[in-house]
């Protein structure tokens, strides 16, 4: 016997539910649109997805998205579907294409969207999953407890080369664990990537020597297959920790091939995933769409932050955090670290703590550092002093007591 | 001066419109959240996007998606940005990290769709495109004109090779030109993709020495890169003339690879394309998706077909496939051949070669063929005299005095 992989829509029908749910099934298995002798009941139990679950939730007046069945209610429902592992093997690509292939244009749904998938351990053992993962990463950034402190050279585009290491510069001089490129900065005229990491590791590696600690640098190679290996391949030769990819933008190949190459974690950005999010009745949640990439090899996940500057609720931020940071299955946790980010100050490290309960993660702030009255340094510390409180259970303003850097930065931190 | 990458949306937004455009303006270059020192009005000259026009087009008194800012008015635009092409490249997971990456969840923006693309020459320079495009397929295939006649292997998965096998054989008696894989089928334990092909090329081969020409048959080789390459090697050592690729759930990396390994042009399949489009005011219109495909090296581009069983207009339909037929550029013009598929039968060959102008294509049935009464050397007949028909501007009853198997087949077309 086969085992199963089983995944969870939330599904809006002007149809029958039931009815609506086996043509799921059907299209993304063995049936079609027409009957077909060759389909035999045999073959149907042999390689048909099921139908596990349907659980109706409510009805609307008017479907959620357009061209669907025209009906007066559209009723919504819960619906889990399985397949046999062996219809696609244990293929990240091939999973894909029959979880969330065809199905979400079929005339029969006005809504349709992926929330979780269980993958079984025939499946996930296929996979290493994250060459470094947390404690690979906390390693690496010299960061034994505690939030990674981050932040994201800006501007994201149009610096020299000479002014992103100046940058670097400041901020190691402030203390930081982690600096990461923009997603846009890759591999420019105005800031080619080899002249950028020349000299960001050559000041990275001067403060390694004088410090002891180096921080990690996710310099981003999001290119062709072989400018990823040889970008991959400088960053490691200059002594670099850490090398980042947008995951949609390269594809599942793509990550797999670079997680095969790779002696450095891999820094997962996200860029795209509005596409596939912000519409609430079509594409996937964050839950489902992380387990492949953390099977791919990716080590660290953006999950955006609580109170971004973004679209995205804060019970959708925790939920996305959580799923990073949950085992896959018992025989494959492969956890990986979650990035937040956008808005970010000291004041969301009390919630953000208590919402995911341990500090395995990257905070990364931008304005929330950069814009403290006494510099980098300060903005840093004051970070750190707020994490220092939210892991002691202590208030922003008890720890501001103890932290000028705090202090100061509860007056610009909104 | 660096050549610029020009990008058009469809915008809606709580906010002022001016205001939001160049929030995304900044979002997608040098800009942030927050006013910066170093990005100075040089920088944002040199590298900065630029809004290049914003049409007003009406206003909504309700966001068409949740998360934005909070208005009693919701303004619709299109808007054109463009970059320079210096700021990524030549690259093109790095033109979608920067036209499609994270600006469709910026909190300004109730609704962003991206629904056009114009490439420069310094940019589509930089890519080879398909291989064999129109004129190679149609050579391998045999098809001098008209279009190529098809039809997709069923059930999707749950045959054994033997029964594919059996199933070809029955489609080349009935002189059918096109035989796909369906993109649920890769390399299952109950269909290994080796047995297939060898199985299935026997048939092909054996009929092609007795016939003079060779059915082209699509195996879908997706899968991690090094089983994708092995896989096309294969088809090509068996004699196979064609392989097909899951896009969305290889990326553009895996493409990118198969392109510079193929010997057999890349057919295309968009599984998945339903989570980008379906919402109507948010991912990608056909249009500039296709592009990056072609690119990448695609010969043959899925735009599902006139009438189809899924959700997908008639309108949409035909704007995807003159997309895939027109010119990227005149240094480029890349065109790849459109896959015409569902619910297709001789009653769509007309009002399809009207809206395309030509018989470029890959026109695939399924019932349209399998359901003739007279089995399936009539159905396929029937097909290619509908088409015979609406490329002589005659009408299908008339061609039906001519052709006994069309005359049977307007029993069974709806």
């Amino acid at each position: 016997m086969s085992e199963r992989v089983y995944a969870t829509y939330w599904m809006e029908t002007g149809g029958d539910p039931a009815r609506t749910a086996e043509v799921i099934a059907g299209e993304q298995s063995s049936g079609t649109f027409v009957a077909l002798a060759t389909e035999t009941a045999e073959l149907k139990e042999r390689s048909g997805a099921r139908v596990e679950r349907l659980d109706i939730l409510d009805t609307a007046p008017t479907p959620s998205l357009p061209g669907g069945m025209v009906s007066d209610r559209y009723t919504r429902a819960t619906l889990e579907l399985s397949w046999p592992v062996e219809n696609f093997g244990p293929s990240l690509p091939n999973l894909m294409s029959t979880i969330a292939g065809n199905l979400f244009e079929l005339h029969q749904v006005s809504g349709l969207r992926l929330l979780d998938l269980k993958l079984p351990p025939s499946f996930t053992n296929a996979f290493a999953g994250p060459a470094f993962g947390i404690s690979g990463t906390r390693k690496l950034a010299g960061v034994v407890q505690g939030p990674i402190i981050g932040t994201i050279i800006k501007p994201s585009i149009g610096l020299t080369p000479e002014e992103t290491a100046q940058q670097v510069r400041e901020l190691i001089a402030g203390d930081i664990d982690f600096i990461k490129d923009d997603e846009l900065q890759a591999d420019g005229a105005r800031c080619p990537f080899e002249a950028r990491v020349k000299a960001v590791m050559r000041v990275v590696n001067d403060a390694a020597d004088r410090r002891g600690r180096k921080v990690m640098v996710a310099f981003n190679i999001t290119g062709d297959l072989d400018e990823m290996c040889r970008r991959h391949d400088l960053v490691l030769a200059q002594g670099g920790t850490c090398v980042m990819v947008c995951l949609n933008s390269i594809g599942l190949v793509g990550v797999r091939e670079i997680r095969r190459h790779t002696q450095l974690p891999i820094h997962g950005h996200r860029a795209g995933w509005g596409t596939l999010y912000r519409c609430p009745s079509l594409g996937w949640d964050y839950a489902p769409w992380q387990q492949l990439w953390r099977l791919a090899g990716v080590d660290h996940l953006h999950v955006n932050g609580l109170d971004n500057k973004f679209s995205e609720s804060n019970d959708s931020v925790i939920a996305a955090a959580r799923a990073v940071l949950s085992p896959l299955n018992e025989a494959a946790p492969m956890e990986a670290m979650p990035v937040f980010s956008s808005g970010q100050t000291g004041r969301q490290a009390a919630e953000t703590y208590a919402a995911i309960g341990c500090a395995d993660l990257i905070h990364t702030a931008g304005g929330g550092i950069f814009g403290h009255p006494a510099g980098v340094p300060a903005g840093v510390e004051a970070l750190r002093a707020a994490w220092r409180a939210a892991m002691a259970g202590a208030s922003l303003e008890d720890e501001a007591t103890r932290s000028p850097a705090l202090r100061s930065a509860l007056g610009f931190w909104r």
